[in-house]
């Protein structure tokens, strides 16, 4: 049989989706879960993108720019632009998912052995896309104890080497829902200036941001002008992850031009999705207002529930919509998997993601586990009550 | 400035695009241009395709399975097997478009410096995915005089070294038009079975056949169900390019283990598009049938009118709808351009895609351009016409 790639074998399966197999059998039998494990909200699309796919005129499906179409890009520059994000239509590159904006920029900026800092926990798929790059993570570890909160400067710079391609942070955080202060992002900017790298960071999550706090984009911050690139998506802004719409946006011109290169060769993002994005940014306010109230809700009941569980250790989300919870347990995903194989409280069980696939040291984060809270609040709360007879009774307990 | 990668830096610029900017400043000074030089047909989206998204009732537009939605995947298989390919859902992934069928594939089978073959001149954007993959192109050179059939597996079977992971065919090819026989299959077949590699057939013209002739898929040639690698795609098939919906298709389960795991890293392929796709199977038989006549049509009027002009050469196409022609030029690049900024006949001029860039081998098919007959008969004969008349009066002629 002819070999699989290196690279191949090394791809890390989703931490998220090795106990689907469990899930469906666990349905099969009958038993209702509640889905704490993936970041899919239950919230509506706004009308307005639904609307225009629906009443497009379009009878041929043509590629379109392989930038993105040019009225998408323009009134994206304006959205940000009104949120203080003084970027051009030029400066933006639509790709296929915050994950091919993601790809586009690891090609531009790492060859095969280079390093990419990132704090963790991180999304898990960040290893996906530094494997299939050849590129290794090296992660500089943030603590459940301050929130997870940016790790010491110092933390970063002993990690730096000539093979430092860039630092790359998630912000608000998956799986943390920590959001960087400004003063954090004034450090991580000073750094990668004084070390001539990139300052990656993924803002998907930027409107979630609660409690009054407001999101500081690394576009926003002076100095960084070469350094900065945004990683940006519709999937969680507009409840449309299906869509499959995202961006790339830096000031680099010569950055911008390489990427462009990555995106001609796959042609163009999908139509349909630009158009429905396009639309979206006419969503009015209110729906914001409306879903951030909604989250806060859900997070309030989360957060309160959880550290009334004993020995529940949990970090307080300032945005996006997850959290890290640290259990009484030995092994986080043996109790995953048992809550789907062997608990039901009244027929229902939770399933929830096992926080180690977010690390990327070894043998960390073994005791916790990441819960979206992309439920409403009555369902959050049974999940929570259950979570708690499970943890009763849960046979191998720390 | 922080350093862009060898790999930003090695990674091609489209040769189809590279005229772009002549061609838009021709455009406004009011110059009217026949486009030869993409592959974006005219021909309509079926309406069944359209009118289903039209008509879709969803409120969340969620994620869909990494591997494609699961009743598309049934449905597509239900579509192959109806054409002689008998292969099952499981052993098919959707992707966001041909171009991700085939970055899934080469991050599945190989590694840095490993090395792919493929006749040449072959889709210029290999050569993207292969240098964004680290991958080496070694070039077997096809050429006009047959019609770019098959070289003599001889010409492959030296170039085999430790390193080469894969053979990879475009049937029917662009930018050639050639499609290969059920004998030049199974040449390929033995060899990529005596030297346990893959062969990867790039697929996504299969429909476009002419002259009464069969095309025949990789995985219905028996023998090689653990080498063959299908790359497909509804872009060309239902004119639908900017849906970005394509597959990647193996009876090899490793292969098809792997490259989830390279879609599961990117979450989904796009949801509208997937549901235009499905639906697009119910297109009526009729369409293929008017399509092919028209395409037909339009080769036969694109041949027999090259044919005519002096000096030039030009293999006839029995598949896709492209074909390359060798001109009486020194250099087919600056005869392009200069066909953009220097010429018109009548306020008009044509856009041909310099064929150099659909070779590897350096300094070679500089005198030929790929000409894509994607406009009707009228506008083809007047751009021929243009075409002619401007070879009379380009000042560096071979």
């Amino acid at each position: 049989m002819p070999a699989i790639s290196n690279k191949g074998m090394a791809m890390p399966e989703s931490p998220i989706r090795k106990l689907v197999p469990f899930a469906d059998a666990a349905k099969q039998k009958g038993k209702h879960i509640y889905h704490l494990n993936i970041g899919q909200p239950d919230i509506k699309t706004p009308v307005v993108a639904l609307e225009a796919v629906k009443n497009n005129n379009l009878e041929v499906i043509a590629y379109s720019n392989s930038a993105g179409s040019a009225s998408y890009r323009e009134k994206l520059a304006a959205y940000y632009q009104k949120h203080e994000i003084p970027v051009t239509s030029e400066e933006i590159i639509i790709t296929t998912g915050g994950s091919e904006a993601l790809l586009f920029t690891l090609g531009s900026i790492t060859d095969t052995d280079d390093e990419i800092i990132i704090p963790e926990p991180f999304y898990a798929n960040y290893n996906g896309f530094a494997t299939s790059n050849g590129v290794k993570v090296v992660p500089v570890q943030a603590s459940i104890e301050n929130n997870f909160a940016l790790p010491p400067i110092a933390d970063f710079e002993k990690l730096i080497t000539p093979k430092t391609k860039a630092i790359l942070i998630c912000n608000p955080g998956n799986p943390t829902g920590y959001l960087y202060t400004k003063e954090e992002i004034e450090q991580l900017a000073a750094l990668v200036k004084k070390h001539d790298i990139f300052l990656v960071a993924d803002e998907v999550y930027r409107e979630f941001a609660y409690d009054n706090a407001k999101h500081f984009s690394v576009m926003a911050q002076q100095g960084i002008e070469e350094n900065a690139i945004m990683i940006d998506s519709v999937s969680k802004r507009y409840s449309m992850c299906g869509a499959r719409i995202g961006c790339v946006v830096s000031k680099n011109k010569t950055f911008i031009q390489t990427a462009l290169k990555f995106a001609q060769a796959r042609l163009s993002p999908p139509t349909f999705a630009q158009i429905a994005s396009e639309a979206a940014l006419d969503t009015p306010e209110s729906y914001f207002t409306e879903v951030i109230e909604e989250y806060v809700i859900r997070r309030n009941t989360l957060i309160e529930g959880l550290q009334q569980i004993k020995g529940v250790k949990v970090a307080t989300p300032k945005g996006a919509f997850y959290c890290i919870v640290e259990l009484p347990v030995k092994d986080a995903e043996d109790f995953a998997r048992w809550l789907l194989e062997d608990f039901d409280y009244q027929n229902e069980t939770v399933m929830v993601a096992p926080a180690a696939g977010f690390y990327s040291t070894p043998n960390t984060g073994t005791n916790q586990v990441r819960i979206a809270y992309v439920l409403n609040k009555k369902d959050l709360g049974k999940a929570i009550e259950i979570l708690a007879k499970a943890l009763e009774v849960y046979p191998h307990k720390a």
